[in-house]
């Protein structure tokens, strides 16, 4: 049959055309390895900004000129590109062990108290003061509430309408997360693809890119120094962007250094945001420690943006595990659906406890974490350590004088301290480390005294 | 400087090979399309399991001939064949809607209810009897114990101690999850990349398939039927194996069908897995609810095997969110890495609560469901459908003898009686739907009586 001999040859030349292009993508990675040999020679960087910038805009302009989608050309692109560098970058020498992130350290000092060691934690963000008493009461009451079943996967009726009702939206704009990490996750992963773009304004926590890395997305980071007292340089941010960037994570106040953005910055992102159509991931668990005036995303006019907030920080809950996002209807669908394959819904005691909380004044534990703050910056102007005065949120980030981060955390934790080292947050922060403030005075007393101690043996 | 004259020929020469992939690429879709309009005229498949498997041998022999990586060739040829398939299926008139699974029909039920009308759940595996009295104080004493904190990620040492002497492995060997559906999530992002293969036995609870979507992997399924009482064609199973091929998922005691595999059955296909280096995902959620001769995966001698269990259905517990996976320690140090990029760890207060089931007896559950199903069969039996007898778990699967269960499960959910369609366990399987019989006899007594008057109608 005639049809049948057209499908064998068409068949035929599609073996021929696949073999044809495996042959020269291997082509292509053999030029990056004869590239990535001179660049090393001439000690260029692995990633060359302007050179994929380049490519990308040729491919782009090749796949209009032929009909083939941009989506799936930038995909391909990404694809060969990253490869690319991980053929170059095998060729360098190892830039050592796995990143060491707060929570690494977490687990390491978790497994030291469980053999008997006693640690001051003042590498985890985690508030030593007790949630609000209902938060108690509704815990024994939903056993005998029967409140233990599995709920919509948006989270119960009535903390999503308490939920939308504070942040002034209607309530399938809010999706009840397990903390505000899931949040985060459900929204990068929900709203990029492999080979698509975040860009993150580092230090940050590092869970962005954390979850672009776990699709196959890309991290584009625009660093941000003490000099400039950790303001992002719009300019910078502004030339970063290309035809794969999908989306910009803010964190403020921020993790891990307190600052807190004015106005006019917050402006010119949204506008930048505007103009290229990137989703806002506004990451504000933070927002209640907030020490000078702070805007939700939700006062810049755009709706492209995805706010995370979270009960853990305000009412230190962070064993409950209940966070949210409010953004819009479209996307809560989106973050709604990975929730269903994840994890079906959070679990239900937990939502009512949460829902218990929602009403309680959290303004006591805002003015005992401001004092704290004060006293560890006390403590480390004394030990003549340079830092930014915290705007918010729960840390301290100085800068060390000698040494590395990685070295002093593990000299701290030998002695009962438990630190953060400033590279989890960036790579280019081995100068730093986080001091987290969720202890009492005398605890912070402590540690940080050891920590002076330390440090001097180190100069 | 000659160094970098020649870093600029090389540049130029990548941009020319990239700009002749991407044609090239183009004008393989071009053909595909060309192959999916003969395709669609003589009636035949989109998916072509032979053709694709010659081209992977091609692929493979060519990437080992000119010294190209296997997995980056294979990632490489499934993008393509994706994006072949993608081309080729829209030719195709649409076959409706997403699909509606039971988890969808809990949802709109759900909905129904918080509008005030009353519904009958029988579309839903969540046992109505209550948990063990030791839960609820558990619950109540967590907030007096401040057992509400950040965990390690894997779980409380206690929680993952007892759980080890359970399933008699070391305590690195578990991972406590939110949930059954995260240690399914987490095995198969850690341990499948996009492109890779997925082997699925249908009927099946979709999240397998679903988790494969979520990371780009592909789902095989390997079908039953009711005519061979479940049983799966292993001959089939091994002919489904390619070099891509990375996992199998069991489900036995199996939702939906309740079919309990034999032991030699079980023996072939662990060897199946060994003969091809396949991890196991054996989710028996179910065990508890066996009634005849179950055997764990556990007693078949193979490590690359992941159990999955949880505390859900053995003490209704659903809402607590618990389950746990049992694997090497590599494995769970994978799955470890996919839950703390998620969730951080499970909430305390639920940790602890499992762990106060944990030594419970769930025999008297046990005996109610078995004499739900044989109540719900009885049913069935009276409606003239057909099905086959469970061996274990919480549902009965018949087949309908009219019409399509969409059209019965709507029908039913306008009267008050919600049931799982059979599509949603595999698209094959549109001619059944689930009946879980996690409500008393009475209960589901009234919701049978109105599915059979149903049923009636369309006879």
């Amino acid at each position: 049959m005639a049809k049948n001999d057209e499908l064998e040859s068409l068949r035929r030349q599609v073996r021929d055309i696949t073999a044809q292009i495996i042959r020269d993508v291997h082509r292509r990675m053999d030029l990056a390895k004869q590239i990535g040999e001179i660049k090393s020679m001439l000690g260029i960087d692995v990633k060359d900004e302007k050179v994929e910038h380049d490519i990308r805009l040729m491919v782009l302009s090749l796949a209009d000129q032929i009909g083939m989608g941009r989506d799936f050309a930038l995909q391909l692109l990404n694809i060969l590109l990253a490869e690319s560098e991980h053929v170059q970058a095998q060729k360098r020498p190892q830039k050592g062990q796995q990143k060491q992130t707060h929570l690494g350290i977490f687990m390491k000092a978790k497994q030291l108290e469980a053999s008997g060691k006693k640690i001051i934690h003042m590498e985890v963000g985690e508030p030593d003061y007790s949630p609000p008493e209902a938060v108690g009461d509704s815990l024994a009451e939903s056993f005998k509430q029967r409140q233990y079943h599995y709920t919509d996967t948006r989270g119960i009726p009535k903390l999503r309408d308490a939920l939308a009702k504070k942040e002034g939206v209607s309530e399938d704009q809010v999706v009840v997360t397990p903390g505000g990490r899931f949040a985060v996750f459900s929204a990068i992963t929900s709203l990029l693809k492999a080979g698509q773009e975040l860009m993150v304004i580092e230090p940050a926590w590092p869970a962005y890119k954390e979850c672009a890395d776990f699709i196959g997305a890309r991290t584009k980071v625009l660093r941000t120094t003490i000099e400039n007292k950790w303001t992002p340089d719009l300019k910078q941010l502004e030339e970063m962007v290309n035809p794969s960037t999908k989306m910009i994570a803010l964190n403020y106040p921020n993790n891990p250094t307190g600052k807190i953005l004015d106005g006019k910055t917050m402006e010119r992102i949204v506008s930048i945001a505007k103009d290229n159509d990137l989703y806002i991931l506004s990451d504000e668990v933070y927002a209640d420690y907030a020490f000078k005036k702070f805007a939700s995303i939700h006062e810049y006019d755009y709706d492209k943006c995805i706010l995370v907030s979270s009960f853990s920080k305000r009412y230190a809950m962070t064993g409950f595990r209940v966070g949210y996002a409010v953004a819009s209807k479209d996307v809560i669908a989106k973050m709604s659906r990975v929730q269903a394959v994840g994890i079906t819904s959070v679990a239900e005691p937990m939502q009512y406890a949460a829902l218990a909380a929602l009403g309680e004044d959290p303004s006591e534990n805002i003015r005992t974490m401001k004092k704290r703050l004060d006293f560890v910056s006390g403590k480390l102007k004394e030990m003549s350590l340079q830092f930014v005065e915290p705007d918010g949120a729960m840390y301290v980030y100085p800068e060390l004088p000698k040494g590395d981060d990685i070295m002093l955390v593990e000299k701290l934790l030998e002695k009962g301290v438990a630190i953060a080292p400033g590279s989890g947050f960036g790579d280019h922060y081995r100068q730093f480390v986080r001091i987290s403030a969720c202890q009492p005075e005398k605890t912070l007393e402590m540690g940080l005294d050891i920590m002076a101690s330390v440090i001097k043996e180190f100069a």
